[in-house]
């Protein structure tokens, strides 16, 4: 069902043709919401997101039953300008308690009842620093797309995409910028929480980076500004896309990710939801340009997927209601 | 433990000598927080929450074993007056749709893993027409009362509270124009869906009712401008009050039963947590003299106590991660 990924044009093909929503599915929930024992449109966000989930699905009775979580890491060549509060061993170290279990996605993971992998991107070969030449070759690009094309599970009924890598909310601001312009400052914020100094300096890298590279098109954006995790993630929501299995998006990054893609297809991201608004300062105007509208807004900045995993809970509220409360008719209540 | 409540004075008594959070447990999980493996901050109001809720719990690793939904359901005479797009037969319907499990607030609940209890205050004896005399007279109040503060289970960790009651919101209008001024018109909206017409005719049903009555404190505004399912709900938050349970709040109405606890006595709502913000017009403005700030924000208007049952699981993503994220020193990772 996956199309093989030989070369960067197999990427935008198979996203160009990917299937869309059911739009029988969409009217059967649509009919099925009307008449469940609640005043029109009470449930206000869980009913439309029951009604998306359900026309992806292919049915008005869905159920999330096998939700997956993945957490793809690099390391990123740009640190070397100092832009992260953490050095870069902190992404190694974090690998392995993910690994281990200890970190905050996966208690979240845990509790939404998600499979969670973790793929670490070439950890000890970081990406080039972008401020001089491009992140990373087509074949380095094309390699980390197939890392997250290849990591989407057949079962899973729901995918998070998350990541960790120093210096990444650096990489992000730089995609964002290259494909919305403004300047860099709109974009640039203080990712784990760098000071004034430090914020002033990751602007001006940002900065530098954008005017370097005339990037073509969202795939050569990722290539030139991206990092092996960016990519992965796109890679995975593609994948996702193609075989019509929702995803729930997570912050800053991740975002910046699905951005590119939108730049390649424009219904790339019709089965994604945003999870959570994060507290990083680009994401909001970033969810603006995706025209998406986040579930929870809580001031999470973690990534790692943190956020659109605690958002699995809310989808999942809504389709505990839309799928299991009775009718009208079915429980005798008078409907209005 | 919590003590006989013969008299409405027994009330005021027992809510003005409720203990306080417990300051070392506080903390203690701010301690713990600082060390776990993420950025200082980087969890945003989890962080805050899983604190709070740790500090009523007296536990720097807390958990929610036994969380607990409680429905109470009442009758309004003030429905005489056409302020509801339902008739009132769908009070009872409604219950019976909670016990055979139907409704939004059951299926919410069982995600949670809430026991879910419904109680039933009189529905063949509404309270009278508030725009006329006072809704219930003391000895109406203090059964009501009693009805909520024996409802909350000695084992529950956590407390919800909804309703169900046909005019409803027309009272939490009534309610909170008394509590805090302003016209009728702030206080208002169409609950359940109504129109423009009937909108008119409530916001002047309100300013009628909150004229006739010159309420002497909270429990007095309770007893004439509230209902027996509101009243209960107040009995309940201020028994998890005296008992150190951390009540999640619900809408409009489950937060203008709370209000009037407030004016009892000022630290009656530090055990509790908003929910939600409902689409109901006043609600965010209650939630703003009430000094708390919302965990969900989707639009519900449905009350039941579904917001609240949702947010549940925000309040165990964050628990999650406070109790069992790995620290610094025992996941190896650098900390900045």
């Amino acid at each position: 069902m996956l199309p093989d990924l030989n070369t960067l044009s197999d990427f935008r093909n198979a996203l160009a043709q990917a299937p869309a929503a059911d739009a029988a599915a969409r009217s059967a929930c649509e009919a099925r919401n009307g008449q469940l024992t609640k005043p029109p449109g009470a449930l206000g966000q869980l009913e439309e997101i029951a009604i998306w989930y359900g026309s992806w699905r292919k049915t008005d009775r869905p159920e999330i039953e096998t939700p997956q979580v993945i957490v793809f890491a690099g390391n990123h060549g740009v640190t070397a300008r100092g832009v992260s509060a953490f050095p870069s061993e902190v992404t190694v170290q974090m690998v392995a308690n993910f690994k281990a279990g200890g970190a905050a996605i996966n208690q979240l993971a845990r509790l939404a009842g998600a499979r969670m992998d973790v793929h670490a991107l070439d950890l000890e070969r970081p990406t080039a620093d972008f401020t001089r030449e491009p992140a990373m070759s087509e074949a380095d690009l094309l390699q980390a797309l197939q890392t997250g094309w290849s990591a989407v599970h057949s079962d899973t009924d729901l995918l998070v995409v998350g990541e960790m890598g120093i210096g990444n909310t650096t990489s992000a601001a730089a995609i964002c910028n290259a494909l919305y312009g403004g300047v860099a400052s709109d974009w640039t914020g203080r990712g784990t929480g760098v000071g004034d100094d430090a914020l002033s300096l990751k602007t001006q890298v940002v900065a530098e980076a954008v005017a370097l590279h005339d990037s073509r098109d969202g795939l050569d954006v990722l290539r030139c500004l991206g990092g092996r995790e960016v990519a992965a993630m796109a890679g995975a929501i593609a994948a996702a896309r193609i075989r019509r299995i929702p995803v729930i998006l997570d912050g800053f990054i991740c975002c910046a990710a699905a951005a590119c893609l939108v730049e390649i297809s424009d219904h790339a991201l019709d089965h994604a939801i945003a999870g959570h608004q994060s507290a990083e300062g680009g994401h909001q105007a970033l969810l603006s340009r995706l025209g998406k509208s986040p579930l929870l807004s809580l001031g999470l900045r973690l990534g790692e997927g943190s956020g659109a995993a605690l958002a699995i809970q809310v989808l999942k509220g809504a389709l505990a209601c839309h799928s299991c409360m009775a009718t009208f008719a079915e429980a005798g209540v008078s409907d209005g």
